[in-house]
């Protein structure tokens, strides 16, 4: 089977493909498992650093709102698709239409290029937590409305409406995963205003400091990316029935505060990596952070048999294992 | 002040625009009481019949997906838009291009052109409880998550979602009802799969006779159009502080069984109008309606001063009192 990744070049897709390309199977159309013969990574960005050399990995660049380039991405070989482009939070606030181009039309066509095929592939979508906003509950179920305060999550959770339709009506078979602020995150940090989740244990564990702008009792909803990667591919395989009449689920995962992440940094790093970690408060970002969903329950996502990590060093534990070795590039 | 009503010919634009002309005031973009000057009516067949003959009241007739249609709609004196234009039901789920195509991306043309205006117009935006499906539980409260399960309902929702986030960017002062079953309606039975609900009121007050195709128990979710272009008004008139983070609100309506109709229908016609009605059960539309919405409660919006009909003889009444007297035209 062929399968294609829309921003196979994020940290998400790069984990991904290199997931599927060690274990090279998925669901076919027809229920059963099936060796992956190609995987296409699509982005708008030339891969830096590179995808690895690979005979099955194969890479497309083109704008993910542009049909011709999607029909050259998903075709009638490719049974899975894992849409994961996206124009990120702050880039949608500062500039409305390229979150609507992207995240919107991109996702249109992404569906619309999978209703057209002589098949019916299987396409898992990555939604967000920043579907959640406004006035909330302190614990959120899976019952909650999504109410999401950007035009990032307003795009994710319209994306997720199209998956559940365009599923309903046997276009697609189509499954959305409301996806955690991943942590920890490899690489540099990012404009996210999530970004110190990461780097207050990343930094610290790669022998760097680290600023945190938000209070000790922050709490942040988190996954690692190897937990993320396994959501993708057992969501790419449950039977259509595990999702009933709403394809969406809220992943499980971890609740954690900044002082419980220093805790477990202390204990994986010593208190030399704890030393690294200074506090700046930025309110400005303490008010995005305040703003945020933080605390879940997931009795669905649990129930299908998503898992989250067992507790803050599970996800230290990943990072050193998966990431810190590259890491260090970042540095130079 | 300018008012320009999409879907205009319809039947709660025609009333809508009855009222505005009766009660030529709305609130302006500053909040404001103002005196309509003139009311554009969209649509994309030619009103018939005829709309009224007023001076302040134009035409024009187009494809809500055109912009440039919409763009002669809408433009710097245009403060009040009420987006009723809409691809109904079992529209969409015969032709789902036609129904995004209307539903989805007009809305977004007549967004776009609102949020290029040089001042934020207020807008108002009939949604549906076609939001709800799937799963429900047995009274749906202002929590409950939408989860259409007709193309038509997840566009509504969708234009849901794009008119908070235009709200909330500033870009317009949006506004949007999920409307119950419009009851009386007055005119011919059409194929949506409520047409019975009017209709064995309809027919027999009229002297005609009428098919019920549901059981005496089936309920529905009603509001009559004298109160549902109440509902418009009063939204449009809404401080913005009233809504608060989410633009939508669940309409109070009334649950009605077909017996507790046809008991109304022998208070108001005698025994002869009920004598009229006969049951033919076909189990397809049976299906459909089981499938809705039927019981709510709505403490946001009777907080924010909606109001339904007090019962099913109001309902009645608002029917002999605005429409038998046109309705007789239908049946020659």
């Amino acid at each position: 089977m062929k399968v294609a990744v829309t921003g196979g070049t994020g940290m998400i897709g790069r984990k991904l493909i290199a997931s599927l390309l060690a274990t090279p199977e998925l669901i076919g159309c027809d229920g059963r498992k099936s060796e992956i013969s190609s995987i296409t990574a699509f982005d708008v960005i030339p891969p830096n650093p590179p995808l690895p050399e690979d005979a099955r990995l194969n890479f497309i660049m083109g704008e993910i709102s542009d049909a011709d380039s999607i029909a050259a991405l998903i075709n009638d070989d490719t049974d899975a698709v894992f849409h994961l482009a996206a124009v990120v939070s702050a880039q949608a606030e500062e500039d409305f239409d390229l979150g609507m181009r992207v995240n919107l039309d991109g996702t249109r066509i992404v569906l619309e290029r999978c209703r057209m095929l002589d098949h019916v592939p299987r396409v898992v979508y990555a939604s967000s937590v920043a579907a959640f906003g406004g006035e909330m509950p302190g614990v959120i179920n899976d019952a909650v409305t999504p109410n999401p305060q950007t035009t990032y999550g307003v795009t994710k959770v319209i994306g997720e409406y199209l998956i559940d339709d365009y599923s309903r009506k046997g276009f697609i078979d189509g499954r959305a995963l409301r996806l955690p602020t991943i942590v920890v995150r490899p690489g540099r940090p990012n404009k996210a205003a999530s970004t110190w989740a990461s780097s207050i244990l990343r930094e610290p564990l790669a022998g760097h400091s680290a600023v945190c702008p938000v209070t000790e009792e922050t709490k942040m909803w988190m996954l690692s990316p190897r937990r993320v990667v396994e959501a993708f591919r057992h969501a790419q395989a449950l039977k259509p029935e595990a999702w009933g009449s709403h394809r969406v689920v809220n992943l499980p995962g971890i609740t954690g505060s900044v002082a419980e992440s220093l805790q477990a940094l202390s204990r994986a790093g010593g208190n030399s990596a704890r030393a690294r970690v200074k506090f700046e408060h930025d309110a400005f970002i303490q008010d995005i952070v305040d703003g945020w969903a933080n605390t879940f329950t997931t009795p669905r996502g649990d129930a299908m048999g998503f898992n989250a990590d067992t507790n803050l060093d599970e996800i230290i534990s990943v990072f050193l294992e998966d990431d810190l070795q590259n890491q260090h590039a970042y540095y130079d």
